[in-house]
This record gives C-alpha cells, structure tokens and sequence, in this order.
C-alpha cells in the first residue's frame, strides 16, 4: 500500500545528544544567574549555580533546573490550577523523549558521599558516569569525550566542598572545569518545583522496575502540584512534600507504542496505590523506615494517577487517583 | 473628542501576508524534524516532512504543524485540564487573525484525490489553488508570485506519490520544488493534536455558513481535549475522535465588533447541538451516511461550546455545552 | 556547617535595572505593532502604541501591555479554565520580582491630568518621576540618566494631546523623544487584559498599605478571569469588569521570607473581603461613592484569594474566597 519510496534526507536515525543540549541549557542558565536570583560559583574550578542555598532563589529557576536535568528536551512549565484545587500551580512536563530525557537525564540515581556530604544528584552527566545498572541496560551511557560538559543538578542544602567537586569531575571521566552544577535545597522554591517536575520521570522508572521495555513509550506528558516550601532547614520535611505531590498528586499520561497485553500486564501496577507503603504521607513512611529510603517499598514512588494510550490498538488504561486528603496533611492546609 | 491628530506612523493596513509568514514556519519546522521526530523527504522535487506515516511524530510536532497550517499567526499549546476530565490534555488556540489563520488557512477545503490517493488538505497554499468559494468571498487568494512557497498539511495515512506532488504544485501555480507539505495520519499523536487545533476554525466556518460576516471576528481563543490516538489504520476511527473532541468537547470564545441584533441572529446555531445529527459519536454518524461526509449536515462540525462578546454592547451570548458521555463512548473511556 | 567560601563569581547584588529592561520591552512591542494590530503614533516627538482608541488591538496586545508595565520581569500569559468555570481564559502572572515589577512598574500610582485630559498611569516611567511616597520608601525611585527611557501605560479611551505629553516627559526630567507610552481603553481587548494581569501587584500594594515589608515576598503567582470587554465608551463600566475580576476572581499566591507572627498578623486582612465595601459589583461601589475613587475603601483593592507560603517555618496561611455570583452580575452573563 505504500507510495513510491521517497527520497528520505533525513540525516539522524538517533534522538538528540543528551549531553551536548544540556550543556548548552546550562550556558544559558549560567549567563542568566542574576535574573534567575541564583548566585554564580567556582568551586575547584567547577561552575556550581547556587538556587537556593546562600541566595533566594526563583520560580523561574526552578523550571531552569527541570529542563537542565532533562537535557533541554522536554517542556517545563508552570499554570494555574482550577480553584478547588489545594494549591494554585501545578508543574507541568511534556516530552518526547521520555526515556533519554527522563531516566537519561532526569532520575536521581547518583547518590554523592564523599566524607560526611551528602545529595542526590541527576542530570545528564550520570551517563558519563556510568555506573547504574538501569543506564547500561538502556545504552543510556558513553565515555566521556574531550568536548563534553558533564551537567548535573544536586539536591542538597549545603555546597558541596573541593574534595566532592574532584571526587565527582573524575567519577564522570571530565576535568573539574568541565563540571557543571546547579543545586537547590529541597526546601527552597527552585528546589521544590525541579522535583516535582518529575511526575514522567517516576511513571518510566516504575515501569522500567516492572521490567516493561520503556523504549516503547513515545511521548509522555505530566502535571503534579507545587508543595509549599517545608520549614527551611527541614531536609526531611522538604523530601516529604515533593514526594507527596507526586505520590498523591501527580498525573502523568503516556502513548505507547506496545502490545495491548503487554500494557495490560502492568497498567494497574505503575500508580503509587499499587504499594502498600501507599496512604499516609511520605515523610511518615520514611520515619517507619528509619529514614533508609533502601527500605521503603521501590514500588511507591511512581505518580498517582497514570493513563497509558497505546498507538496500536487505540485502547486506554487509566489507573490511580488523586488523594486529596494526604496532600492536605501533608503540606499543612 | 479626539485629541490633536497624532503623526500615525504606521505602515500598514492590511493583516501580515499568511504565505509569507508560513514559509517562514516551515523553514524552522524542515530544521528542526530529527528533534520532531519526524522525516525530512523529498517527493518529485518538494519537501515533504513525514510526522506519522512512516515515523512516530511526536507532541511536539502536532502543535508544529498546528502552527504550520495557521500560517504561524496564532498560538498553539497544550495546557493541563484538571482531575475530574477525561484526558489529561487540551490543545489550545490563541488568535487575533481568525479569519485569515483559521479559514484562510487551517480550514481542510482542499480535498486531494489524484489517481487512488485521497487526503484531506490544508494550510495556505489552498490561497494560492483558489479553487474554493469561501477563500473567494473573503479575498483570501491570489496567484502564486515567483517568490512564494505553496505551504500545506495533508491529513492522510498515506504519502502522496510523484503523481500527487506534481499535481497539487500545477494546482498551486508554482513548482514542485516550491510545495512545502507536512503529513500526518489522523491515528498518529501529531495528526490528532493537529485536528483537535481546529477548534476556532470550526466555529469560523460555521458561522460563515450562517452568513454571519466573520471579517467582524477581531480575535479568538478556543481549546478542545486531545484524544487518545484511534487504532493504527483505522483512519475513520481518528476522524471519529478527533471530530468528537470538537463537537463534545470544543469551547470557543469569540470577540466581535457586530450588532447586537446580527449576533443574536446566529448565536445559538454555532455549538454543534443546533445539528440534528448532533449527540452520537461521529463514527456512528458517519457510518449511518455510509461514510460520504457530504450526506452529514454541515451545521454539526462546530465546537460543543462557544461564547461570543460583543465589543459593541459589552454583551455575551453563550450557547452549546460539553458532553462527556459521548466523549467517554468515543475515547474508549 | 557551610563548606569551605567558594569563589563567587556573581557580579550583581541587586536585580536587573527596570528602565533598562522595560525599553528593550517597548522596542519589541513598537517593532511587532502591525502584528498586534496597534498603531504606532507619534505625538510631540514621544512614541505612542495605541493598543484599542482608534484601532482594535488584540489579545497578544494585552499581554505585552502587561509585560511592558511590568518592565518585562514578569511571566504574562492566557491559560484556559475548566468548563464550570464563568469564562474561557484566565490571565496569569509569575514573577521572582514582586515588588520591583509589580509596585515600581505595574501599579497604577499617576493619575495623570492635563487641561481636561484625564488617563491613570502605570510602568516604569513612575520611578522616573519619582512623586509616588510608596516608590521613595521602596526606594524604587531615580533621576533620569540622559540613556534612559520613559516607558508607560495609558489606561484611557482617548489619546494624549501635544501638552499631556510635554507635562509628562517633563515631570519624568527626559525628552518628549524619550517617552514611550501604550495605550487601552478599559472596554478593549488589550485594555481589559493588561488591567487583569495586576492580580499580584494588587496583593503587593495591599499588604504595603496594611504596613507589612513587601520585600519579603520573594515569589509570586496570579491569575484571574478575563472579564468580557464593556460596552465601548463605557469607561466606568470597563473599570467595573476589570476591578471586580480582580476582587471577585483574582487568586494569589505569595512565597513570603518572614516570622510567622508578621505574616499572621495580616494574612486574613489581604483579600477583598476583609473590605465593608465587598460583595457587591465595583461599578455600584463607585456609584455610590458619587465616582470618586478616593472615597471607596482602599483594602477593597485586593485579590479574591490570598495563598502565602512562609519560606521559614513552611506554614501557609490561605484566605479570602471567589465570588461567582457578583463575577455572573458584573460580567453580564
């Protein structure tokens, strides 16, 4: 049925480098400090954009360092919720690059200790890294080049020092001036909005731990609630409301390029109500569990509501549901 | 009144040259179709860019060729709806050119049919064919100069062959090096979000139909929900959804500088429940006319919802309203 | 606990330059007039847009009219509501420059009277004449430099003659070549959009007058309806519309760094209802204060709804709510 074979000029059969568009988000993120209220630094020769630890920081600065841990290839945004609804913004993310952007780019999965610092870090540079079992299996890892920028977003309230900035440059192959960071307390407002710019994020890592081949996801689209900043100071607190307003309050919808039996035999399991963790608020769960995230239920940490289109059959799936009340709890309304 | 007349420096009187602003807007979308996920071909000498046949497409591109098809003189977005619709998504539309964007050029007038292929054809290359009634009564075409690209969307599954190319540019009055096409299957996630980007011409061409002078529409804005894509081939199951979104699920909103008495003539013939036929799912309905679209009234391709305001009176009239039984039925929800 | 000083390598202690900003802002709006359907005049020597006197202006005019007076630090933008709500489009506004954009640029402090001229005045060029008490507080005042220019926003249905101008360029100290002014009646499009997007300027500008430190509140975010344009020449009546989306429909949300007993002590009072003028449409309010602005209740000014979040102790403080009724009656619907 098909016409005659056109002649086809185009020049890529890969996506885009991860790398190289985060590294041209973070030039610009770096040349807009000031207006972003961040403070610009040099710590061992590595450029460290402060969000929110020694300055106030930004809404704008938010959305800057969701697109900077997606490598620029997905949509952040801000807009208004209706007005029964328990805040009045939702951060929005859209994408067609779900897997690369998302897991690539976007999962927290490189937890830096080095002497008693510690943060969660994400970003593109991971895959210079090249250390997670998930990136592997996704071939979502190179060896780092002379050219390349390894960029990341740390979530943490305290700078990192000289012997982190050399400990993580030479984890990622790259000289230290060729590591680029910003970082954001979970408390503060730029720090909030990038993590719960995730809602995507958490819907593909849920899947892929579901052993569900992501790469069959071909766009994604997510909103979930701005929590209210916790008590400055409050890691913990901080943690709590980001997760909640994933866990409770994100929605996040998916097209799928996958057989429907393959859909269906997940579906129902991606939502966080599929954990029996699920129902009280994170930060309570995480206090049963001794504060050792190795401990709460991988399972739970996934959007509340997700709604899977599959490309082939035209069928949906809708799973989860808002829950109303623990946000309440949660974020002290 | 008036104060002392000013030194009007203005220069000119007459909207901005849709061709011109199209052309430019398939430039940017030709460069960017890797990122796009879309296929950058060559048929008989013109440029064809491929957003669903033979590749994925992409979110990203359904608002591209949303855009294309206006000729760039409106914004194109999606916004989240909240948690109690059905889908997750609507797809916008802003404009302060609704007559010129939306009929002269996202209106789907021009039915291609050359040999066995058949698309549905839109944009503003239809000015330059000016073939059709309607672009005539609103001095919305010309003949093609030597400088102009002939810029168009085909909504098909199906890529158009030499034989269609050279064609439709003999039609378009310029050569086939100077025919730009986007295409896209109305299965496809950019072919839906593109259809359901009609909101604002629907309710244009409708009261254009009712005789109502549309040139008094000064500006627009509409938004209708994107559908789940229908099943892969099943061409008249997408023409199924993405009509549904805006007959059920359209709201438009119009401000005309008019007579009370010529908007109150037409107000309550615009929402597509002044149709008979209006109340089932389209597929349905088409089916019952044995698919030919021209047995199905015309009055029923129209938003569910439109609110018109009167820059004259300060009045608003508004008529029509959503039906989300029929979009459950039709989404498969 | 902080690791050892790194190496700032920030050069601005202090925000961006609103005069500056806000001239880049008039050259992109002057350039862009034809595609705004505006007209660029010129009275005296001075730059004028006319957004809706003698022409009709449109909805993208309405947003760079906003942005203008906001010195363009600010996010200005349409988002669609849900179906149940009374319109189709609320504006929104998101700004890290609260009190800079809102009071030193947005606020309507000049009410500018020449002969019998009469326009309220707003933007950036009111720092610049520098009579405002709340600007020489805020210390948002300064001497023109001979590189500045006067940018401003006429809320008026008539032009400005050759004296208005000259009075205004002079008690601003610069050339009548130097200022660069918009203008929109309140019943147009433009008019009644840039009027709307003052929803957080309205919070800021009460929460000054209930003598709380408007420097704290880091962050912002609003939006509120767009109200249907009045019955042209029907200035009280546009002013009605637009003031009573704010009052009725406008909602807040403020990031705020400070004690929770300052934010306590005037939380409750910021909304329109802690007004005895509340819950009637703004046009019989001013009716019955004989049209004079002075003697209605300066906290009726202020937003429906009222969210602050304190950045301290991670407490939020939300009240006031929307009032559909009166929006229903004041809008006409």
């Amino acid at each position: 049925m098909k016409s005659a074979t056109p002649n086809d000029l185009s020049t890529t059969e890969f996506g885009p480098d991860l790398c190289r568009s985060a590294s041209q988000c973070f030039e610009t993120l770096w040349r807009d400090a000031p207006t972003l209220k961040c403070r610009a630094l040099n710590i061992a020769g590595a450029r460290v954009l402060d969000a929110g630890v020694n300055c106030s920081g930004s809404l704008a600065a938010g959305l800057a360092l969701g697109r900077l841990c997606l490598g620029d290839l997905a949509t952040v945004r801000y807009a208004p919720t209706s007005p029964q609804d328990l805040v009045g913004l939702v951060v929005t993310i859209q994408t067609d690059y779900p897997v690369l952007a998302c897991l690539g780019g976007q999962y927290a999965g490189w937890p830096v200790s080095v002497g008693d610092y510690f943060a969660m870090a994400s970003g593109p540079m991971r895959g210079l890294r090249g250390k997670e079992a998930m990136l592997e299996e996704l071939k979502l890892s190179r060896q780092a080049t002379k050219e390349d920028l390894a960029v990341g977003v740390l979530e943490s309230d305290k700078l990192p020092g000289e012997d982190v900035i050399e400990s993580m440059a030479e984890e990622c192959g790259v000289d230290p001036g060729r590591l680029c960071l910003a970082i954001a307390p979970s408390t503060s407002i730029a720090g909030s909005a990038q993590v719960v710019s995730r809602s995507v994020e958490t819907a593909l890592h849920k899947l892929h731990a579901l052993d569900f081949d992501v790469t069959r996801v071909m766009s994604a689209h997510g909103d979930a609630p701005l929590p209210p900043p916790a008590k400055l100071g409050d890691t913990i607190g901080g943690i709590g409301r980001t997760n909640d307003s994933m866990l409770y309050g994100a929605r996040v919808t998916l097209w799928v390029d996958a057989e429907d039996d393959l859909i269906e035999s997940v579906a129902s399991k991606v939502p966080s109500d599929s954990s029996e963790d699920h129902g009280q608020p994170f930060a309570k769960i995480f206090k049963q569990y001794d504060y050792d995230f190795y401990k709460v239920d991988p399972m739970l940490f996934s959007p509340a509501m997700v709604t899977i289109h599959s490309l082939r059959s035209g069928k949906t799936w809708r799973h989860g549901q808002l829950n109303q009340d623990v946000l309440r709890e949660s974020f002290g309304l």
